[in-house]
């Protein structure tokens, strides 16, 4: 997607050939910097600092990390000790694990000699694969908003509510929950975004604010609390949220707070959809509620607030008084009953377990 | 309630038998700072500044303030002056124009020269009977906590949800939402209460978190998005929240956010009241969704925070990128199905028509 008018995605190989280049994304909204990585472990610390962030981008992260790594070293022993390493930086993300093996596989029955050059074939694929997946979900989604946009009067726009960042920052380029809504606003269909803050890390507000107004999409950031009454006044036509994993069943995790949106999404009778690739779909579980642990993150991220002052320093400030205790849940479950369609690669699914299933056999086993 | 071990309301009169004291709420959590009030202008100002904010407290302030007015000037003219200066500070509080109405009654009819003392008199009772009002919420919704209570094992606390500052910050002491759960505790009965941050201003985390952590009271702060989380694992055993206008019908009308928890309550079978004095019933309105103006406030609200930095100073950062707009509504209105009761000075009542009606028969036919 662009940036001050220059295409980008969130990570490359730079014209150097090898080097990785990334957007540092702990830096947004704020100022735009590129990180350059030239080891392995630079792609780790990348990861576990959160200068990338988003499944599928720290899944291509740590594909470039294993090429960085037989650079240097091709043995057997540096092979496993570069997806060891790589897997342990944030060990919730179920595109990390996946990413890892994936270069396992490519390259242990490789001789040495051939690894480096075969490692940056696999991670540029595994870049370019999520690529198309997220130009398949936006082939699918932008379909459920012509379908608005048709009933709508000229020059009326489709108003679109998404929570925390499943935008291109996210992934390699285009995004889950932002792949239609980019793939809509290229087309010509006229698209509003209302953006939740997403408290406490507000990846709503620094980054899909961010990335919406660099590509030219109109949006409106809200606090996480507006959404219910923007529902309940017919401002909203549709919910499109991202996934950290989806159940067997349908049983949506994703940032905490979309569980209320979607209460609301059905108060209001306003459609509710997921976008996902389908790598984040798990089959081996079935209850979304009783057997996905929820991550507690440090109160820190609650407690303070960093931002730009007005004469352009970056400072973090405390907003919670000293001594008072603070909880912070990062994710909810927001239940298949209130989801009205899984936006896949595949198609629009029905959130239940026959459609996933069906719509991908080979992974049902899994 | 309790600052620092010592007693405290927000506002009162010195001991110099004239001038008004008063916490400065501005100031909070950061700093406990007593502002002095010396004229009419001076309460004006402290209303408009928002150096006490809260409708109850609003309303003893505006009495004060023509209490203040009275000492130079007791003129018909001046009275007339005091109470339309005093009434435009905040337009939509309605216990601001009651208060105004309720001096001006008992004033006007007095000579000059007693309206002075007069009005002393009538603004403290003003303020004990917010007192009294609180006490009386607080006599009727302790019962729904030691209800829960004495379901518990020994040594498990009620868990109480709520939003925004309903507490004695708001009021003249008690508060509205909070006089349930400071009898509570003060009876001995353990309660813990799940504090909402409430985007944008924060009342939660700078005023909720410091009165229930200077009075003794655990608690937690929690970000917007986690209430249904926690209702979905048991964790709230019932929901009190204040509100800005009750209608006819028992529609509440309270801060942006509490249409969400009022949704997430009733999807997880947990109860969710709300607690108000009389003055808040809005008899004239029927319908709070099509006919309660929602106020839209500055979006700077949003886009920026202000807090206290690890060394000690007070900054306001930026955190929304420059260029995207922001939307501020301040209110939402939660309907009257999805309410469990009203806990008001007269008992716990059904949010409907009728038990409003046959409650407060004497304003029924306002």
């Amino acid at each position: 997607m662009k940036v001050d008018g220059r295409h980008f995605r969130t990570i490359w190989v730079e014209p150097d050939g090898w080097s990785i280049g990334a957007i540092d994304q702990r830096r947004l909204p704020h100022e735009f910097v590129i990180a350059r990585m030239t080891s392995c472990d630079e792609a780790a610390d990348a990861i576990s600092s959160m200068l990338v962030r988003g499944a599928p981008l720290i899944g291509a992260t740590a594909a470039y990390g294993v090429a960085l790594a037989m650079r240097s070293d091709a043995s057997d022993a540096a092979l496993a000790r570069a997806c060891d390493a790589l897997s342990a930086t944030r060990p919730t993300a179920i595109n990390l694990k996946w990413a890892c093996d994936e270069m396992r596989k490519a390259l242990s029955t490789l001789p040495p000699s051939a690894r480096a050059a075969a490692a940056y074939v696999r991670a540029r694929e595994i870049a370019e694969e999520d690529i198309a997946i997220n130009q398949g979900i936006g082939q699918h989604g932008v379909e459920l908003i012509a379908t608005i946009a048709a009933r709508k009067k000229p020059g009326e726009r489709v108003n679109v509510l998404t929570h925390c960042n499943a935008g291109w920052l996210a992934t390699v380029d285009w995004g889950t929950a932002t792949a239609p809504i980019y793939t809509a606003h290229d087309q010509g269909v006229g698209v509003h975004v209302w953006v939740d803050e997403t408290r406490p890390r507000n990846q709503g507000a620094s980054l899909t604010a961010w990335e919406l107004a660099h590509h030219g999409v109109p949006h409106t950031v809200i606090p996480d609390n507006t959404g219910g009454h923007l529902m309940q006044h017919g401002m909203v036509d549709l919910v499109i949220v991202g996934t950290d994993r989806v159940t067997a069943n349908g049983d949506v995790c994703n940032k905490i707070g979309t569980y209320l949106k979607a209460l609301a999404a059905r108060d209001n009778g306003v459609p509710f959809y997921v976008a996902l690739p389908s790598p984040t779909i798990d089959f081996s579980v079935n209850d979304g509620l009783r057997q996905i642990p929820i991550e507690q993150r440090s109160p820190e991220e609650v407690a303070t607030m960093t931002g730009r002052t007005a004469d352009g320093r970056i400072e973090t400030v405390r907003i919670v008084p000293e001594g008072s205790p603070v909880a912070n849940y990062g994710f909810d479950v927001t239940p298949a009953r209130l989801v009205s369609g899984l936006i896949t690669e595949r198609g629009v699914l029905q959130s239940d377990r026959e459609a996933l299933a069906s719509a991908f056999p080979e992974r049902a086993g899994d």
